[in-house]
């Protein structure tokens, strides 16, 4: 592109600043000129990624990573600042994996990753035949005699017709979430899943795995995509037993440890004990720092209130920031807010959850929502959200740490911010999960979207 | 983001297969599917970068990728592949350039680039004070007394307040675009200016400037964002002879050489002789590989001929992608496409140029749309398009390559493709525009949307 001026676009940030003169589009410009001049959640970012890093729950990372976010938050003056106690999952990596296929002689090494919760291999490593599945009702076809004994090997991949990528997520993900406890009762003694990523790369991309309560527990990993296309070409081309696959990983599930939630608010003028709360979780996977999972959620929920106090606006109710815990290794987090909010009697009027990652917002969802809901949300407030390309509102999910806020107050309103989907799944809990991946006028258009949307919620209320 | 099922998104696409039986909506789905199951461009983009690299108008490296498009244009079988001759700009960089602060003794090198069509310094370089302004207006307060014998440094910095960076790029533009002319008349002796990003980085961002046709001609260079603040601070700390600027550019331009805009077509089964066309530019700036600046934009273009005739469509209209060349350096080739449909009576419908980069579709611009246009336009086709996100249907700017054909026929409707901007002058004209910055899904979920717009346009008409 040569040069162009876009009026369009000139036209528009005219009608926000002065054409339309609602209180209400003033002050969402007032909003994004304060975010996009003088944000500080990039900065903020930096710091979390580079000067902390990984925050695994339950790690010493993590803790130096509540104790910096409580000053930041106090650096801000808001309020109230506090830490909610919670005893969280402490699941410890230990060495780096060894992934190998075993072609007879030949012994090619594969990128794996243990999944979240699994069990170590025994201490010289696990080698057994391999045999590859795309589904869990597969194994059921197969039966435990085909499967006894045996590595087995999940490989159905993204669906990549899905347009939001958090789709193919959702629908590829039993293959991680369940594979292992599904595959041990059929005899199998260990679990290798692809990675949950349309992308074909090199890098194991981690995630929880959840194991039966009273069922066995076998060693489960991630192996990446090249490697996956790789195993399942050799499988296919050579009979079944001569190619075997072997890992070796010394992870471990410890005792719950005392952790905390991180919490700042400024105090709502006529309703004090009424909330409205954004959030995001603190604790990140270990094989990077977390950047899009989720340390974009949590400088964006901080610089929310940060934006807010900023253009001078009093909340009526409270406004609170929350940076759960434990999200991505057992969710206590998110449980003990929701158990404290109910225990405190504080009425929660609606959560947002920023865990998509920090690209370009394109809306919000809300979780349950009627198409009665949907067309008044739509009909007062996208036209206000249009010129700042924030406006889809739909029905849809919130996010695994606010749900527990369900069950405190019925008429809670659960909003997952939907930023653009297509990069997440790219470097979700991969070693490429860095800062230098997130860009700063993306991050702060979030922040922006979700502070105007709060603004909104907090002046007129969730009743459509 | 631990694990979640996007029950909204899984209801979008089921709407948009099921549910929803209009022949449009199953053929957009169509449209998607082949594009996202079996999309070429990314590979066909990764042989443009990697295998032929930079194509500058006028170059050899032009000719080679003229010569590759019709190959690859021949290879998918459309009914008629042809090149348009056209004697383009032939602006050659030189060597490589050097940029110096000189503070007294000190020398600090800085990074810059000519800007194209500019002319050379003397060959020992052009050393002179330096006068800072912050726009061409500032050059009449400041009188040809303040300004003459010096270099004037342009440094107004991108308006970080426009949603869309495209805006900020259009008004920081005149800079660069004329910032050299109008110096010139004040008898400055060179220009350097601020790199057209809100990126702090250490890239200079070239791009044309224009002299007028019986003016001074003085050279001009792009500096980086870092240098350009560095270069401010320096004359703000110090009193301004003490601060010189030093630079040495050995740019020229040579006369204009024969080259070609290469045509696809997709002949229509009811209006041979009516024209929806689709297209980028294939020329490129020569820091990096063209890829986002517009690789994206013409593999998007020939992969819309090819999604159409996948899906077995057979167009009433016939179906053009054009790869202009020039659109950089001085935009000869569009003209000449424009000239050509005029001369050879070709009756254009509608022509969509995407040059603003391979990111997530938000949908598309209309130039000046009516308000009715607008209203009849969103009724009937934005319900469709939603559930690909590609659905905002706005006025606005068409692009530099076709703007020509406006003249060539009252009704034509030109349209700019609008991509997501937030992250497109972080590389623009920078050596980081380069293959790895492309998304594979971005990429192909924009070909898609103008495919789909397409269709939708050769079903229907634009008579909103």
């Amino acid at each position: 592109m040569k040069f162009k001026l876009t009026l369009f676009s000139l036209l528009s940030i005219s009608i926000a600043t002065a054409s339309a003169q609602s209180t209400d589009s003033l002050m969402l410009r007032k909003i994004y000129d304060e975010e996009l001049v003088n944000g500080q959640c990039y900065q903020n970012l930096h710091y979390l990624c580079k000067n902390i890093g990984q925050r695994l729950s339950g790690s010493a990372n993590a803790q130096k990573a509540v104790d910096w976010s409580k000053k930041l938050m106090e650096s801000y003056g808001f309020d109230r600042v506090f830490l909610q106690e919670a005893m969280v999952t402490h699941w410890v990596r230990g060495e780096k994996e060894v992934g190998k296929i075993i072609d007879g002689e030949k012994q090619i090494p594969v990128a794996i990753a243990a999944l979240g919760g699994s069990v170590a291999t025994p201490a010289g490593g696990l080698s057994a035949s391999v045999i590859e599945v795309h589904s869990l009702g597969e194994l059921k076809d197969l039966g435990e005699a085909a499967i006894k004994g045996k590595i087995v090997f999940f490989n159905r991949p993204f669906d990549p017709r899905f347009i939001e990528t958090g789709s193919a997520y959702g629908t590829a993900g039993d293959q991680r979430f369940a594979g292992a406890a599904a595959a041990a009762k059929f005899g199998a003694v260990g679990v290798i899943v692809r990675s949950l990523t349309e992308s074909i790369d090199n890098y194991p991309h981690t995630g929880t795995t959840r194991y039966d309560a009273d069922g066995v527990k076998i060693p489960a990993a991630a192996i990446s995509t090249m490697a996956a296309n790789q195993l399942s070409n050799m499988l296919r081309l050579k009979k079944l037993p001569v190619i075997k696959f072997y890992f070796k990983q010394s992870c471990q599930l410890l005792p719950d440890v005392l952790s905390y939630n991180v919490v700042g608010e400024i105090k709502g003028s006529e309703n004090p004990n009424k909330y409205i709360i954004v959030g995001g979780h603190l604790d990140s996977w270990d094989l990077a720092e977390g950047a899009h999972d989720d340390g974009t959620g949590v400088m964006q929920s901080v610089e929310v209130l940060r934006i807010l106090n900023a253009t001078g606006y009093k909340p009526k109710n409270t406004i609170r920031a929350v940076f759960f815990m434990d999200e991505e290794s057992g969710g206590k987090g998110g449980a003990k807010y929701a158990e404290l909010a109910k225990a405190n009697n504080e009425e929660h009027i609606a959560a947002i959850e920023t865990d998509e990652g920090g690209f370009t917002p394109r809306g919000f969802s809300f979780v349950d929502a009627s198409p009665a809901f949907l067309k008044g949300i739509n009909k007062n407030w996208s036209t206000l959200l249009a010129p700042y390309e924030s406006d889809r509102l739909v029905a849809g999910g919130g996010g695994s740490d606010i749900e527990h806020l369900k069950a405190t107050r019925p008429g809670i309103v659960l909003i997952g911010f939907r930023p653009d989907s297509q990069r997440y799944f790219d470097i979700h809990h991969t070693p490429n999960d860095v800062f230098e991946n997130v860009n700063k006028r993306e991050l702060e258009l979030g922040a922006a979207s979700m502070a105007s949307l709060i603004y909104l919620i907090d002046q007129h209320g969730l009743n459509f």
